[in-house]
């Protein structure tokens, strides 16, 4: 399960961040972040303190760049084009926060089938008033119950 | 300057792509596109008709994928990641319709600094209400003049 | 440890992946892959039965296109694009055997600043005769020593 | 057709890039280059002054890296993932120069079925003795005929 949400994150959105990580460990869920800071440090952090493993997939070529609560940094060399794996490497998505590559991230987990779960994220509707399929969960146990149900 | 847009488009849609591919021809500016159908196709033939270049950046390794007024397809073979490639390799981004690779798109264009222009397309807000910085236009010639206005 | 081969390999190189994967394991390194057959799978279960863990980052969207021996797979959908992948998230690469896939491994990772350890591998010239520099082992726990020379 | 090579070229390489980049472009080619300095700039001034069109896929999100002869510069963001785009975007390749880049750019252009064209650049064996199959050209003149067969 991937954990996405913004470098720059609010201190409400790093507790809901740290505790879906705890939560996700303590199941048993490896936990993917970005490896950045804020929401993707939180949630790390959360995995580690929850007796669990957080992947953090790196923008850029440098282990040094992951936060330290990464269990096991990858580099990728992509860019903001690892968005795409992070969502891609996931079973499903739980979105923290309002950052544009949070919703890049939303909107191509969606594409790919991903289920995405959020937590105080991104409301958006197309043209014709439909609204996003992302799941509003109320608290991070929720959040945690409804993308478990997810994966295999 | 990049025409993003659904491969499954309404016939008002398609009007719109093939109007903005022929005005930004007309004014000399190559058209990027994902090289597919729908939008991506409409603009391309309003790029050829108006005397223009249509480049098509698409997800597959085989050129055969692009439509047929692509002038220069271009194969990346990275998939869903081809969307991260379309707006870093435009100056400016025009958004036509409602697929959730459109709004990945808007995402990462403006996450990466590159204006956004909407022509009937998706409308967001963050968890604090603030909306996407889209900048609407109300015809295909207003969203070319405001697109270019970004380009060097 | 990234442990890179061709998925259509040979007994003696499945052998040598298998020896490799076990060892890096028994010495508590991760087993980067990129979770398909033959060099990938061997190295996949010898981390497997070794008691560690292997990563398998794969090509494709879908999780079910790794080996059974990978403990986490990670889907990218870049298609070949995922080989620069496998090697910047590595911290140094064990190559064995011949697959263009390989060489285009062994070139980035060197490219990368990454140490590249050779079991029966590519040799390579550059016009003025200069070889890559390819570290060559004489056994799978030669290699394996070489390399976690290399980690942190 | 990419022509692709060092940017740390020598005098001979510059000259044969040149050549090539020009012959491509009086024969109705448009040249992919990785946008950069030495060989790739090279064939992109060839391609310019042979009347043509040089395209520069280009490792950052910047224009502003591409070499003054690029017509059509396209940042990716990919780092050095962009070396499969630019072998993936082709239908044949001419390899100049003897970087590790080019060796990556070679390897992964066979194993997607893309012809690659040498002009004094690597030569490599797999664990067989098994030479790779890149056709060696004694000119610039043969180069662009035999990638010219390749083109559609």
């Amino acid at each position: 399960v991937a954990v996405v949400g913004p470098s720059d994150a609010s201190a409400a959105e790093i507790i809901l961040a740290y505790a879906v990580g705890r939560e996700l460990a303590q199941n048993g869920v490896v936990v993917l972040t970005g490896g950045g800071a804020g929401v993707m440090e939180a949630a790390s952090r959360g995995a580690r303190e929850g007796g669990g493993w957080a992947v953090g997939i790196l923008p850029g070529t440098n282990r040094s760049e992951a936060n330290v609560h990464v269990a096991l940094p990858l580099p990728t060399g992509l860019g903001e084009a690892r968005n795409a794996v992070v969502v891609t490497a996931a079973q499903a998505v739980i979105a923290i926060g309002g950052a544009l590559g949070t919703l890049s991230e939303i909107a191509l987990a969606l594409r790919l089938g991903r289920a995405v779960i959020g937590l105080g994220t991104w409301t958006a509707a197309d043209p014709k008033g439909s609204a996003l399929s992302v799941t509003p969960a109320q608290s991070p146990e929720e959040a945690v119950r409804l993308a478990i149900q997810e994966v295999d």
